[in-house]
């Protein structure tokens, strides 16, 4: 038998088939067109699933269960997506409105930070523990809680939102209103925002730097020109460390998780960020000298997938 | 059938009998004398149970649990405390001790906001609910989190300290050896440092203020000084709150819990702390607007005894 898990996101549909030992064994995408109606998508979503079943050899009647990691507001126990903002998504019953379109009965969703988060947990980097956190460092920071081997979301759906902890009251403006959230100082788009700020300091004070050669800043322009000996990219990379301990030093303070795995864009740094971060979240967590058992700091390990495994191992 | 509740504090042991629609009924606290070895302090915790049986003309065998709320690192699996830096106990085997004074089995421990919180959740402002985070606002800022009637306490025992979440990094210095601690910003003790910065600056200013006229400075005097008209005072009370209600804000969208209830000093203001925190927390709150449901804002119930209703109300 095998799963579906299907990441459904403001600019592609990913859906992949997932074995009986939580591998992908097939991925396929198509574009989301997130403008049109709810329920054109669910067709395209349907018919995805389909394709994947042909082009496998197989039929729905092999699938187990299917799991939709949805953006937004997502009602894991009735299957509603309270609310998405990029998808127009009101209310919205997904999992029912694709059963119904797959005469299929076993659908579950999940909001796509917290599927990338269970998917971690079952069979990612904190497969085997019953607690952990997942902090995704991409365009946003996401968050996903698990505890006592469930999704955490919050008696609404609506928790989790861990890249909306404020670190610096009255602070570096955030796309969700507030000042100075954590995802405004350790997004990959915060990284980018801080090499472009050293970038013209060093222009304006006419000192030298690697990453003035940089033909398009991105969140691996400072990390690249550090460890080219650049020192202006090397301050830019210690403030962004220092920003994104302090956030995981909290996490460890309110969850004392088995483990924190660290996935999105910035997390392809590897396992010298976690060298470079430790010290510090050792450092600042609470009774640090005192307790045994400290949460572990990992690399997520199933990439941009997590989501599409995380789906899939729902239901 | 009774239960007895014993709150282990560094000054005094407070113990109260607790009946079956969880009243306190009967409470009696002796001097902890800290310095002491730990199994003395048992030892004299024995007798407390025993004597509240005796005043209340009742018998051990009338007990059908006892809980104890402790300050530090408790395992509520074993009874062990991990660690107790105020008490000088390293992995004290503190229920297994006090059932063999008592030959009584069935004795639970818990960190003492955790136990705080299980009270009022069980018994207090938050009583019905599933998930809800209860906030003491004291010397410091103590944390208890509550998610499906479990007290959540991380893999080690040692989370759910939410006064040690970074709300300003950088900031101002932490107990605990961080800087830009929530507790010290939001704490009683944080609110007497802002109302003594305050009477400085006016006393440099030459500015009038009726916190001039504090023979004692207390985490009340701001707040009674703004009641009677004071200006200065409501600066300093009003940028207390400002960052009371950011890292409300925070909890909100870590666990949009059911129910946020403050206790602790500071709580003693009452509806008027919440009628002035909520605006803020809402139009902090990740997806305001958006979301229906929304955590309630509660003011603590059980005052001080909700460590040894809590306890009690453990096993």
């Amino acid at each position: 038998m095998y799963r579906i898990g299907i990441d459904l996101g403001g600019t592609n549909i990913a859906a992949g088939l997932v074995d009986g030992e939580m591998n992908l064994v097939r991925k396929k995408s198509i574009p989301t067109g997130a403008e049109r109606a709810g329920e054109a998508i669910v067709a395209d979503m349907a018919t995805l699933c389909r394709d994947l079943c042909a082009e496998h050899g197989i039929t729905m009647d092999d699938i187990k269960a299917i799991g939709i990691a949805t953006p937004g507001v997502a009602n894991l126990a009735t299957g509603v997506v309270e609310y998405a903002n990029n998808l127009h998504f009101i209310k919205f019953p997904l999992a029912e409105l694709l059963g119904k379109e797959l005469s299929f009965d076993n659908i579950k969703i999940a909001n796509d930070a917290n599927a990338a988060a269970w998917g971690e947990a079952v069979a990612g980097a904190a497969k085997g523990t019953t607690n952990s956190v997942m902090i995704t460092l991409g365009t946003g920071v996401g968050g996903g809680i698990i505890i006592d081997n469930k999704i955490y979301t919050g008696f609404n759906c609506a928790g989790a939102e861990l890249g909306h902890i404020v670190i610096e009251v009255d602070g570096v403006p955030c796309s969700c209103g507030r000042k100075g959230c954590w995802e405004a100082y350790s997004s990959a788009t915060a990284l980018i925002r801080m090499t472009e700020e050293k970038i013209e300091e060093c222009k304006a004070e006419g000192r030298a730097s690697l990453m003035l050669d940089a033909e398009k800043v991105s969140g691996r322009t400072a990390c690249d020109c550090m460890r080219a000996g650049d020192a202006a990219a090397k301050e830019v990379y210690d403030k962004y460390i220092k920003y994104l301990a302090s956030g995981l030093a909290t996490i460890v303070n309110i969850f004392q998780p088995e483990v924190i795995s660290l996935g999105g864009g910035v997390s392809n740094e590897g396992q010298s960020l976690i060298d470079d971060l430790l010290p510090i979240v050792r450092k600042e967590a609470y009774g640090g000298g005192v307790i045994d058992d400290l949460p572990e700091l990992r690399i997520a390990k199933l990439g941009n997938d997590a989501g599409i495994i995380g789906a899939a191992l729902l239901g």
